[in-house]
Order: C-alpha cells, then sequence, then structure tokens
C-alpha cells in the first residue's frame, strides 16, 4: 500500500512539473518576443540619434512602411509615399548634404516620408502635413517596437533641405518630402525623456 | 501510514491546484490587459464612428493624454494642449455644432489637440501641426491598445470649426484647435483596413 501511494504522488509530481514547465514557457514567451504593449512603447519611445552601423534589411524597411500606411487619413486619400532607403552611399550622400542629418553615417536605414500633392483635398491643401505625420509617427513607434532606435529630421517647408532632398533621391515636383526619419540600431546612449505636464491638459474646457 | 501519505497527497493536490491557479491568472491576464505588441495595434486601429455610449472616466482620458506627450516635436517644443472632455453636455453640444462630429452623441469622451501658437518657432509656424499630429496619432494607438475606439475629425485650418470649437471650449485667441479625436466603447461594427500598397514605396530613390 505505502508503494502504491509513493508511485501516484510521484505522477502527481510529475504532472506539477509539466503543467508548470508548460505554463512557465507560455510566460516567458510574453516577455522575450517583441510583446511590449503598444502603451508601453509610446512612452518608450525617444528620438535616438547614435546607431551602430549595422544595416537594416529591406524586410524591417518594408514592415515598418506597411505601419506608415496604416495610419488614418483625410478623407481616405492615402497621400503618402515612401521612399526606403538602406544604400549605404544614398545615406551617406544625404549625410554630407543636410546639415541636421548627420546621424544618417551611422544609421542603417533612412525612411523619407513624402506628400503627393496630386491627393490633395481641393481647399485643404495642408491635410497631407498632418496625414503624412501620423504615418511618420506610426513609423516611430513601430521602430520602437522592433528594438531599433529612430530620429524624425525635418525637411519641410525648409526651401533649401526640400531641393537637396529631391535632388539626391530624384523626386518629381509634385511630391514634397515631409522628413527624413533616419533609423538603425541605437548605441544605446539615448533615453526616453518624461514629458507627461499636468499643464497641458485642461478639463471639458480651458 | 496509509493516512499520512493521504494527508500527503491532499497538500501536494492543493498546491498543484494554487500554483496553476497563480499561473493561469498571470497568463489570464496577459490576454486581458492591453499587452498586444505595438505593430499589431498599429495595424489593427481603425476609425470607430460608432459607440456604445458608456462613458470614460478621467483616468482613461488622462492615460490617452499621457501617450499624445509622448510624441517627439520639432526642437522639443511640446506646442500642445490637450482638453479632455467627458462631460455629457459638452459632448451632446459637440454634436450638435459640428456637422462632421455627430459620433459625439454617443462616445464615451473627446480629446480636443490644440497648438499652443506661443511655441511656434519663428520661421517655421506650422511645425506645430505636425508635432500635433504626432501625439494625436499616438492617442489613437493607445486608444486602440486599451481595447477603445476613437475617430480623428478635423477642425483646423476650416475657420467656422475653429471658431464653433473656441467658443464652446473657450479656447483663448492664441491656441489654435486642430481636432476633435472622439472616443468610446465600440460598438464592434468598425473593422481595420488594409492599406499596404506597393505603388507607395520607392527604394533607394524615387
Amino acid at each position: 500500500m505505502k508503494s502504491y501511494f509513493i508511485k501516484l504522488l510521484s505522477i502527481v509530481m510529475l504532472c506539477v512539473g509539466i503543467t508548470n514547465t508548460v505554463l512557465a514557457q507560455n510566460t516567458k514567451e510574453n516577455t522575450t518576443t517583441p510583446t511590449k504593449d503598444a502603451i508601453t512603447t509610446i512612452l518608450n519611445r525617444k528620438s535616438v540619434r547614435e546607431f551602430t552601423g549595422k544595416m537594416l534589411t529591406n524586410e524591417t524597411l518594408d514592415t515598418l512602411a506597411k505601419a506608415g500606411m496604416a495610419a488614418p487619413s483625410a478623407m481616405n486619400k492615402q497621400p503618402w509615399v515612401f521612399i526606403l532607403i538602406n544604400d549605404r552611399k544614398t545615406l551617406n550622400l544625404m549625410a554630407d548634404s543636410l546639415p541636421s542629418a548627420k546621424m544618417l553615417y551611422k544609421a542603417g536605414g533612412a525612411i523619407v516620408v513624402c506628400g503627393d500633392q496630386k491627393k490633395n483635398i481641393a481647399g485643404n491643401e495642408l491635410f497631407w502635413v498632418e496625414d503624412c505625420a501620423a504615418a511618420s509617427q506610426n513609423i516611430l513607434i513601430a521602430v520602437e517596437s522592433l528594438e531599433l532606435g529612430a530620429v524624425w529630421t525635418g525637411v519641410f517647408p525648409d526651401n533649401k533641405k526640400m531641393a537637396t532632398v529631391r535632388t539626391i533621391l530624384e523626386i518629381p515636383s509634385d511630391v514634397i518630402p515631409l522628413n527624413v526619419i533616419a533609423i538603425g540600431y541605437p548605441s544605446g546612449k539615448d533615453v526616453p525623456k518624461n514629458k507627461y505636464k499636468k499643464e497641458n491638459i485642461h478639463w471639458n474646457k480651458w
């Protein structure tokens, strides 16, 4: 009778072990795959200007463009065009020519978010700026989600910067580059700011 | 001896029960709290215009404003101000007065994202539009993350809409309302669009 109970006890203990291992693996998977929730990712996002130099794959840039295209747009015009860059020479040429984008020398890629003026809404010729800014923000959050880093460097409405980007990337005249988003593997030096300010909130009226 | 093993077995079985309950609760928490990863959340986000009428708490609106304030801004000027609304009468008054915001009758709240013109950068008087659009997009993603729904309804640069919102919310003259984001508990009728288009991507140059 004693040995019967010892066997039964062994089986029960084995079951405990298997069950806990399976549950523990599920729990571990939730913390090691890129599954930080969206709000945590939004709060962790920071402007990253220091990169290791490792290049981004086409697949990564395509994933980021897909996130950009998921933004809303006025009247669903989707006025954006994305130039995805992971050619070292092009990145270096842009770094040479744009004073505010020197981080491109060490970036692994870049996305230039452009507004197609043929998709403008008559009477609201600046909606493309809002739509492309929303798409750009989607890209920045997706970058953080992939544990990469990025910084949004402005191009529009600076005539000199717009001309420089247009020339290097051969952008047609009816398309305006809004920004150059430098993207790469962070060196780890950049950290998020806490920008929560009670004075920037009003309740129910001013 | 037999009763000793029965007692021991009972204790082991109790431990199994407690351990599995604790682990199961952890696992459950990971699926019911907002823990979808950020890219999935970005792709799931949709414009939600059909709400149940249930009101949003102050805490929820504050969380969304915090997400908004985590956006980047040109020269870190943070030119945004958020008017958080969960007063039924104010929501109804806005729905009465704004032709494109009738969904506010059933929304549980709203955020009006405004640009403080005192924080403008000389020579770049439209950067606030990009900054506030990026903040708005953060709010929309945070809304999706909380399993709520939202739709961005434009206000700027429509003079009539700007005057209406300014009057109802008593917004001072040096602050411009960019949009009204209607937020609420979705009725489940709105679904995400797949807006990925290969023709909106160029590689390394146009």
